[in-house]
């Protein structure tokens, strides 16, 4: 498969390079594409060399998937040429998140989101599509949060979060501002949280998503970690669940397991019974860094329960969630410019 | 005045020699007080030394007032022995901040609680007392929100805290604890700051204190800054408030003005309109420490308002805390041992 | 007298503002310049907002002293406009530094190359000039140097640097670099350490400087500290020194005391006996950050002596030296655009 | 082969353990020995728990090999109770280290020391002996050493080290010491680093070890970085290298090579020709942790030649070395209390 990564000298797009050769992503051909100012760099991919080449090259080479961590402008202007191209666009940058016909998706929690694809205008005159994953905060909460709206329902939540430095690429956080120090503000992401946890916890009605019913309370802060964000969650559930319920929908959770999918950690959600864990430093790379770890749950005085959830941001919050968007959209056949579906979304949930 | 320092040699208590020495604390005689290993060592005053004593030298010194700021199981032994030998005990440490007759107090928040001291037996029979002042993180949480309590009443409250090493004294937090790293987890921290936060916005009712009646539900964290505690808050009034009113009710809070009180910040409550303020670095020496600075105010989609907070945890929240409780007492003609008050507590708030 | 701060807004020219404030340089008329894109910006200086200005309308405006801490490419340009204008040109960029009629200078070290200034051609037409202060290390290095020099000579000498964040501006070092890391190379700073030791100690040979003819090897390092450079020393003599001779020649080095100087600290080399000191948080800010501290004196067991210091690299390394420097031209009577001195050098030093 | 682990509840021995089951070490009984306090705790090995046990316990099991990651005062008690009961010693610790007949080695650099245990008394008696392996800078520093001693001589150097945290063991370093600080002190670290790369680089002479006749000048500091010492080094030599000779010494050096020791790595000493290589974060886990990486060669003004050097303090520097150095003694048929000798040192390197 034709494989084209946008953005490949940031961050994440390094990311994606290390974590598709590390999963042997089908890639027959690597495209890494990146701003005019980079073209002609190189980047290293399993062993090899490749030249870094412009947007617009990149669309003439056909690919069949194009893996998106460009910022949200570039992203806004350039995703939708490779979707009328007729190319699958798995993006993990904000723009189109929110938008109508466009999946926001993280696997085990709303891969049936994925049908909304086929109203898009671009899949239905080229084949191509765009389909996003969330901001690395909404990925690891979501996790934890899908087992409980599932069994219990959630009426309202608040969310306090520690967020990694390389949430903001690369150069980003200069080392003065977050040296022993604390930065209580990310440009925009309460907001993205808020919203995003909203349409991923939404139900699928066919032609659009209902969005979830439930107040979510976002507070998000930049601390110095180098990788891994940690949050701090209240929850108030819509039927009473014990202590032994919430484990039990965490443990019980493995909605993608003994798919094969070699980004699908067997057990998404891993409860630690430490009194002091999840953290950072210890736990991001649970399931090679695509599990979300959960702790500290105890009752709150306010909501019903308390907990703290640790998430690695750059794998499970960027380049892992795309790739395993693209495995998934890959096993429902849905790559490779195919117009026709071998199967529903239902079926890699089976 | 004769002045014993208890726990002398420790974090806060080096802190406290410091703080005493830049307010003019009106020190006669100083007695450094450390547990048995430390005594005959040597602290510094003033550029002068001075030699450690044990508990049982101290008391026999007979000092004025003793400030503690020795560990919880140190204080519950020795504290009543001061107290018992006529001693006025201002505490730092978390032994008796419960305990009905006494008091736990902010004095700018409840200074009229210090009227409770009159009830305690040793006071009766010596002339002794304990006053104490609340954990690190109530402090800076109770200026903010005393005074959104008196003008509006308060319901519910969120908090979620990033807290500096310091809290845990030294040589406390291991740095392979916390370098690129979070610890969500502070022992005991989370029980004492939902239950001071009641006691200290309670009412004062003659023989007791009647406790706020709000839910208050605390995430208490460790992150890798040396001073400051960042808290990010979430409250449910009982009137409806604009952002001018919360704004002008902090603005306004200024119950210790004009009383000349060296330790009493002319601003206790100061409001930075920055988008990304307060940040710890930046904001802990405001005040001289002793000033909470306050931002990002905004709605909270599930209560009503959402702000973070920043206090000093050494000076404002241990050290200065302990000696503005002094110099309230001295104010009150309540140290150097004398049985009658000069004032009432209301006097010092005129 | 009129004082423009050349880079007004970036991290030194802000600490140089607030230093100007603390030292009460006589300044009648501040004017702020920066690059065109910061023109019309203000920043603060003793409380009063300030629009920043362009280079030409501040040439216009004819100040006496130009404070530059603009980037090299931006000095080379701009600094010889203001001295052909009449102005004096106090820079802490590395532009220059290294000229042969520009004088380095470090006031306790070298201040006799000041009278170098004498010779430059924007001098004689103008009344205007340049002069330098060394990059941050060189600073630190040469107050513990300068005494040495003095009494033994020095023959060789082996430098490691641990160098501050800040030393790289703002935003500089990117927090991605530097947390739970060390980076072993800053630009050219190697080269310039070692070239501007041998120009801050040579001798001021009526025409030129003769530089020390010394042996010096420098490797530097960026490491994830906010203020303070830390350098490991060894040092060969040219005559025998035993320990307490090399401790009396810190411990009288004064040459500044008691002229009145407001930047300049009574002992520019403080020598600490802890085993474990100097440390950049405990001790940069000693002498208003404008001293160095030295420890750590012990036998090396290939040159002759090895000790550890520090120094403050935006005050004492940058705002604080061009402010000193601007402080001795004052009173040496060479600004206000005066031709006539007033006094020769030595006269600061007597 | 019984293994004890002697410390196996500190940082060294849990990363001993790990490191064990990595390399697939032939364990068939595993003893994991602590303190009296920490007897009866469990440490995990390969999935399974393992009950601590005393030191006489242990003794009384008659493990073949103890790995000893115990303090200096526990090892100087402990380990010749073990090697006088027949057991193979492999210690970490600084005791015994400097003692005559006992090998100090890093196999790659002087395996043919190893000879230095047959005249050990314990080993005449018991067949028992003590290895030591060296100080985690010495090893890092001694690899990237012996191929520029092997074919140009040493004649002197210096060395300024930045230390990570981890080497000071847990809790180790307080965080208040290191967080945006530098302590450029650890205790008697300056001495063993000199004497230790003597006694590495010396010559086996039957008897005794003949130190190497250089001069060695250390500083050592601690920064703030997890895992990882970087190393700056000024070097002498006896002979002309070019930098092209100095590379080639580097690169070739693989005594161990195709030996199939599962802790050797391929190429002991790796050089990176990156400007700014190389940094512990980034280069610690080069050779599975067990490569020392070398970078920014350049002449030095005082010595020949200057390089900075990083090694994993923990794993190459620790856990992993006196695990390779117990491979090397299975190798030769020393472990398993075997008093004859399959093969000489030699044999290892061929």
């Amino acid at each position: 498969m034709k494989v084209a990564v946008v953005g490949a000298t940031g961050l994440v797009g390094t990311k994606m390079l290390q974590v598709l050769a590390e999963r042997n992503f089908p890639v027959t051909e690597l495209i890494p594409v990146a701003s005019e100012k980079s073209v002609g760099k190189e980047v290293e991919y399993r062993g090899k060399n490749y030249k870094v080449v412009s947007m617009t090259d990149a669309i003439a080479a056909k690919p069949a998937v194009a893996l998106f961590s460009a910022g949200g402008g570039t992203s806004l202007e350039w995703a939708p040429k490779f979707a009328a191209a007729g190319c699958a666009v798995v993006s993990n940058s904000s723009a189109f998140r929110m938008v109508a016909d466009v999946p926001l998706v993280v696997p085990e929690v709303n891969a049936d989101h994925l049908e909304l694809l086929e109203r898009q205008s671009w899949r239905k005159e080229s084949g191509g599509y765009i389909v996003t994953n969330p901001n690395c905060c909404a990925i690891g909460l979501v996790l934890a949060l899908k087992p409980l709206e599932e069994r219990f329902g959630i009426e309202s939540l608040f969310v306090s979060t520690m967020q990694a430095v390389s949430g903001a690429g690369y150069p980003g956080v200069a080392s003065l501002d977050i040296l022993g120090n604390v930065v209580p503000f990310i440009k925009n992401e309460e907001d993205k949280l808020q919203e995003e946890v909203g349409k991923l916890l939404g139900r699928y009605a066919a032609t659009k998503i209902d969005m979830l019913d439930a107040k979510v309370s976002a507070h998000c802060n930049r601390v110095a970690v180098e990788d891994g964000h940690t949050e701090c969650v209240s929850i108030k559930l819509r039927k009473k669940a014990s202590r032994e319920d919430v484990l039990a929908a965490w443990n019980e959770f493995a909605p993608l397991r003994g798919n094969g999918l070699p980004s699908a950690p067997d057990q998404p959600v891993e409860f630690d019974h430490s009194p002091d864990r999840p953290q950072p430093r210890l736990d991001r790379m649970r399931g090679n860094g695509m599990a979300t770890t959960v702790g500290r749950l105890r009752e709150c005085s306010l909501l019903d329960w308390k907990f703290v959830l640790l998430s690695h941001n750059t794998i499970r919050g960027a380049a892992g969630a795309a790739i395993l968007n693209a495995e998934v959209l890959a096993r429902l056949g849905k790559l490779a410019g195919s117009k026709n579906n071998a199967r529903k979304p239902e079926a890699v949930l089976a």
